[in-house]
């Protein structure tokens, strides 16, 4: 690309309020030094976008936020790039530098952080910046946000929880839809084609992905589409979801094409009351890993615990793959405004697979579905 | 997105045959080697891509290929991707490991590591990952592949060279259709978005960028394509590229709408002139730094040094930007096979710029462009 050039990130949407991006950041920075770090240092991604509202691609250019409990954060950005991040939705309240090519921007940003401090840095902030920087300022430590300051974004308020019950919402339209059009005789392709025409329809700016897992390709929960002609008798796994003003969709249902055997029940059953169970467990203060173990209990229970290979769910926000996590060993409880998948499935390979994924929100009390079409395995043609 | 489901990766074509995937990766082990390092660490990305054919996309699931001198490859993979990445056309030359979601993978890449060992990182593995290695084996060091191994993907072989040549030849034909339409009139972005039809109606399977910008806009080397409405007398610059066959295009020219005046043809003229400059003194050989100079060199003589705000250029391959850098600083030299762009550029502020850029290669002897279209300025209408 140019040289000069930076590519949209995919990440859109948001407030626009720069008082909203104002808050973020300095509750970041207070979470922060109350985690004992020294700050957090951001670069570009979902949570740099979340906290100011600018959204530069990643590059071996280093763009990097600094934020520090009762500084003012500042912004370190490629000279090129300054207008941008001076136009972002949140920079009224961030110090911009510039940097140019040829200077090291890592000589810039080290004297600006504690020499014997400890910093949060995004997951997906790149080895060629995270080891300069080491280089720069060897004394210092860094710990994966996921790590050491999960709760960054994962609790939700409500401005946040609405944008993604408005992406589930779209995405129940869609299954709603696809379920009345043709599944026999088809490809697993053509029937990603219209989930992700559909989910486009209902809103969605951008489409992650459209899973059509057709009889023994549903068995492999890794499967995205393919050319398989889906035929009568096939359990079919839909898993489809993307973005709607910045926040993420991510559903799953499971539908047979006509009739189905006592066996294909009785397994959609298992799945289905195992995602109830754990959808019932949610509640403030229950650890993550609980609601695995008790999608897992169901399951094991009836005989299929080899089948369910997978952890029962993960964080959605900005991105559709955060924390909180719900595998086993994940302690951290939950928070109400924190948003999850719950997704248990059954995969017997060579056969068939089911799952069936809601999102859910924890609120003071209980779960809420942000996913409400039914869960009964649909008969479609 | 679906827990268990992997997003494709936008990397895509590459060579079929896996002889070439088992040579890439024993070149790699072999430079890390020469360059004194127990062995490279890849996660997903360009670089595995190129090493293996295998593309999942980024996430906090940790991915890794070890490459070893002497050893056989080893990719660890998250459990469920494991068939996805037995099909990679690399594959058969790995030894593939799955790890189950609940397990530590770093636990278990650790132990394959040197414990007093220097690895070699891809730039854009993530912190997350990083770090956790680092926690798992203290003692080993890492380096990112542009600052320890920046020859990995460097240098093409002839494969490579044609990819990038047909690219190019995309890109050419996809200038000389556009400046058949019409400019004045029309808003930048409409411009881009036939840019980014006929690079698409030209091969490209991906568009990365469609830079249009008009007048003012066009001193904004990092502006993108705006709701601006071209008009007669400006000076427009278009920076466009995308993906061919796996394999980058990246070009720019700069037309003008209707007749320019004397000083933009003088701005003009001295872009070719550094273009060309910087063009004729490739060779195997010169620092890439003295490429810079001398591009930089015709702008300063001519009295606009100051407004050549950016590097002369990056190199191109699987990705837009990789190394080498035609930058300040950069004393790698040039050697066959490397694939670069040059595109310097003069940016008056308020007013209007001017950029031109090719991709050229370095041959056994000298420069070989990949953009073939005249750099002369074109009247447009």
């Amino acid at each position: 690309m140019s040289d000069t050039t930076a590519v949209p990130g995919k990440q859109s949407g948001g407030p626009v309020d720069p008082a909203v991006y104002a808050a973020r950041m300095e509750r970041a920075a207070v979470s922060a030094a109350d985690a004992g770090l020294a700050g957090v240092i951001v670069t570009p991604g979902p949570d740099l976008g979340w906290l100011t509202g600018y959204r530069p691609h990643t590059s071996e250019r280093l763009t990097a936020l600094l934020l520090t409990r009762g500084k003012r954060p500042q912004l370190l950005v490629p000279a090129l790039e300054r207008p941008d991040a001076e136009r972002a939705p949140g920079a009224g309240a961030l110090a911009v530098t510039g940097w140019t090519d040829g200077q090291d921007p890592y000589a810039a940003l080290a004297p600006l952080l504690d020499e014997r401090g400890r910093y949060g840095v995004s997951d997906n902030a790149w080895a060629l910046h995270l080891l300069a920087l080491q280089r720069a300022r060897p004394a210092v430590a860094y710990g994966a946000f996921t790590e050491v300051l999960p709760m960054l974004r994962a609790v939700k308020d409500a401005y946040e929880v609405d944008r993604l019950a408005a992406a589930g919402a779209a995405a129940d339209a869609t299954y709603e839809e696809i379920v009345k059009l043709r599944f026999a005789g088809r490809r697993e392709r053509e029937v990603a084609a219209d989930l992700a025409r559909l989910l486009r329809e209902n809103g969605h700016s951008q489409v992650d992905f459209t899973v059509v897992g057709s009889g023994p390709n549903g068995a492999n929960p890794h499967h995205d589409a393919g050319d398989r002609v889906i035929e009568t008798g096939d359990m079919v796994v839909m898993d489809f979801g993307g973005l709607l003003d910045g926040y993420g969709s991510d559903t799953t249902r499971t539908v047979h094409v006509g009739e189905p055997s006592a066996e294909e029940r009785k397994v959609h059953d298992v799945v289905r009351e195992a995602q109830q169970a754990a959808f019932e467990a949610v509640r403030p203060g229950v650890a993550c890993q609980d609601i695995d173990r008790v999608a897992r209990q169901v399951i094991r229970s009836a005989g299929y615990g080899e089948y369910f290979i997978h952890r029962t769910g993960h964080g959605i926000g900005v991105t559709t793959h955060e924390p909180p996590y719900l595998v086993a060993g994940e302690h951290l409880p939950l928070v109400p405004g924190m948003c999850f998948s719950i997704e248990p499935g059954i995969y017997l390979p060579g056969r068939f697979g089911v799952r069936i994924e809601d999102i859910v929100t924890c609120t003071d009390s209980a779960g809420r579905r942000l996913n409400n079409t039914d869960r009964e395995m649909r008969i479609v043609a």
